[in-house]
């Protein structure tokens, strides 16, 4: 199953994604033909996931510059990178993308070739992307397989937070990547899905993954993760990130650092999972990570089928305030490991060197 | 505002409540004429909280009183209140109301002088659980006070999980008890409201309380205060709680313990408001609490207020399974102090012990 799937016959191209706001109820897919389509489906939040969204900005650049009509286009370029950067703000893979389809474009001596070039970028960028979920999965494994055998082969029970599966990364996924690999070596495995309002990426979108993929899985509220590990029925925690700094501190969805606390509070293993597009060399430390805050609407209103429909209800008073942070910084501290395509590593800044020394 | 009243003449006697399924959207009451009602409601959740489930429970033990068909109040008695305590197994409110009134039914030596000793009895713990929550606000003031003088009367930010408001204890509530005293004396308040999971007792009831008051508040997802607090804008936490054991562990609706996580985590004060009723003298420790499993439906649908109706809609794939535990448990390690109604404690059992005497 892929998110998002790459039509072109010569200078027409259209993107194919999955509206992901409809599912589980609904599978709508959404033709991007523009620039502008691919901002809307990424501001809007059609598809989100760090690695799908910097794919999807990347194939926007390569849209705009097919209906460009300005003068060159580096010029032409730069507009489209400066509008599709405004998109949204926390997943470092949005800007890691668009720089590279920039500089690739910039470096294309010929005029006429650079549309091509930018192309080739994000179908560059879009393998990459999916080589390393496949990676992230092999690395992953193994500590699914040391707990099964710890286990003596009872279901290992895995929490995640929010879908870090393949709908957020074209292939794989990231957090769920060691799961389907487990899965498919015939390890008997069991997933607590974190329903993660206020979107519940957990419940429609990881639940409908695992579905799909035929993967034991429990729906539960965002509440009950602490209880469940106090009770011994989480052996691990795997969730994605959309941006992580060199301390190796994290951002990912909101309450992903009140389960990294429970876990290390339980002695549970913490695990964070990422393609090494994910780190932002330039941040230090969490502090510092611009956090969306997204509309209080997402608060008030939750949609979900009813009498046959979609439908979207309030859930709060209608004079209410609502404050809507969509992430939260887990310090490294609370870490016990990152799962990356290169290997696995401790959350340091000396580990994640060596293991991605070119990012120095 | 209150959350029970009596209406009695004679043996004529009907419990209002109001059916707090549909708040904020409808303000319905409902009133209860037999023992089964009382149990329906408690067990159902027209009514929660666990003053508020202890006192409708006393009642409903005179209710059935007043319909006794068999030989005998004492025995008749017997039969209510095995029923009545099968309602809800968490709140242990219940269990001491029960035995309360099964006391002093049995201790009153004139047969049909018995109803009528119920009916005083359950007055008694009534008022006892108002006059309690009255003191709870008195007793928990000051610590408002005092973070108001800190921030030279910038708004003092309170998060709450939950609702132990009013509509909780008939009165003032525990947790929300300071909060309303605080703000009738003109201290700048300001409350982060949880949403809370599966059942949403924080955006439904607590905001609308709050509303009513006129007290400041933002509603936010469960997932989110941990973000608030790594931000500084919450400066202390008050709970209130089901269940409180003698090594001050507590048990309060799932996802309390990850604020109590996230409070330590930010060294913010974690305050749990409850009477002494809710003090549990045969729990030593939080491990033996047991824990109430709700329906998997109420992590499924979720109810809401779309196109002039309320509604309910599914937000999980149609064969998903969900699980629900209603309540976690807190240890008395991250807790900063109680709030009772005789005073401020220490969440330890030589503490509570020093306060209550009498449970010893």
């Amino acid at each position: 199953m892929e998110s998002l799937q790459i039509h072109k016959e010569g200078n027409n191209c259209v993107i194919h994604i999955i509206d992901q706001r409809f599912l589980p109820f609904e599978l709508i897919t959404e033709a991007l033909k523009t620039e502008d389509d691919c901002l809307m489906a990424i501001r809007d939040m059609h598809v989100r996931g760090a690695p799908l969204i910097g794919v999807t900005a990347a194939f926007g650049v390569y849209l705009g510059l097919l209906h460009c009509r300005e003068a060159g286009y580096d010029l032409c370029c730069d507009t489209v990178v400066r509008k599709l950067a405004t998109a949204r703000p926390t997943a470092v893979n949005l800007f890691h993308a668009l720089e590279f389809i920039k500089d690739t474009v910039r470096k294309e001596p010929r005029e006429e070739a650079k549309p091509e070039a930018a192309f080739r970028a994000a179908c560059t960028l879009m393998e990459r992307e999916i080589s390393a979920c496949r990676s992230i999965g092999e690395n992953g494994l193994p500590l699914i397989e040391e707990a099964s055998r710890l286990k003596k082969g009872r279901p290992v029970n895995i929490l995640t937070h929010c879908n870090a599966g393949w709908l957020a990364c074209i292939r794989y996924g990231t957090a769920t990547a060691p799961v389907y690999l487990a899965h498919e070596k015939g390890i008997p495995v069991h997933v607590w899905v974190d329903e993660t309002r206020p979107l519940n990426q957990g419940s429609r979108l990881t639940a409908w993954e695992l579905e799909q993929a035929g993967v034991p899985y429990t729906v539960i509220t965002d509440n009950a993760g602490g209880y469940l590990m106090q009770k011994g029925l989480v052996d691990m925690v795997i969730v994605g990130s959309d941006r992580v700094c060199m301390n190796g501190d994290i951002a990912n969805k909101t309450g992903t650092y009140l389960k990294a606390l429970a876990a290390s509070d339980n002695r549970i293993p913490f695990y964070v999972a990422f393609p090494s597009s994910t780190i932002d060399p330039m941040l230090e430390s969490g502090k510092t990570i611009p956090i969306e805050e997204r509309s209080p609407d997402e608060v008030h209103f939750i949609t979900g089928f009813g009498e046959g429909f979609l439908q979207k209800v309030r859930i709060t008073p209608f004079p209410s305030e609502a404050n809507n942070p969509a992430f939260d910084i887990t310090p490294a501290r609370l870490i016990t490991a990152f799962i990356t395509e290169r290997g696995v590593c401790r959350p340091h800044r000396k580990d994640i060197l060596r293991l991605f020394p070119e990012i120095a």
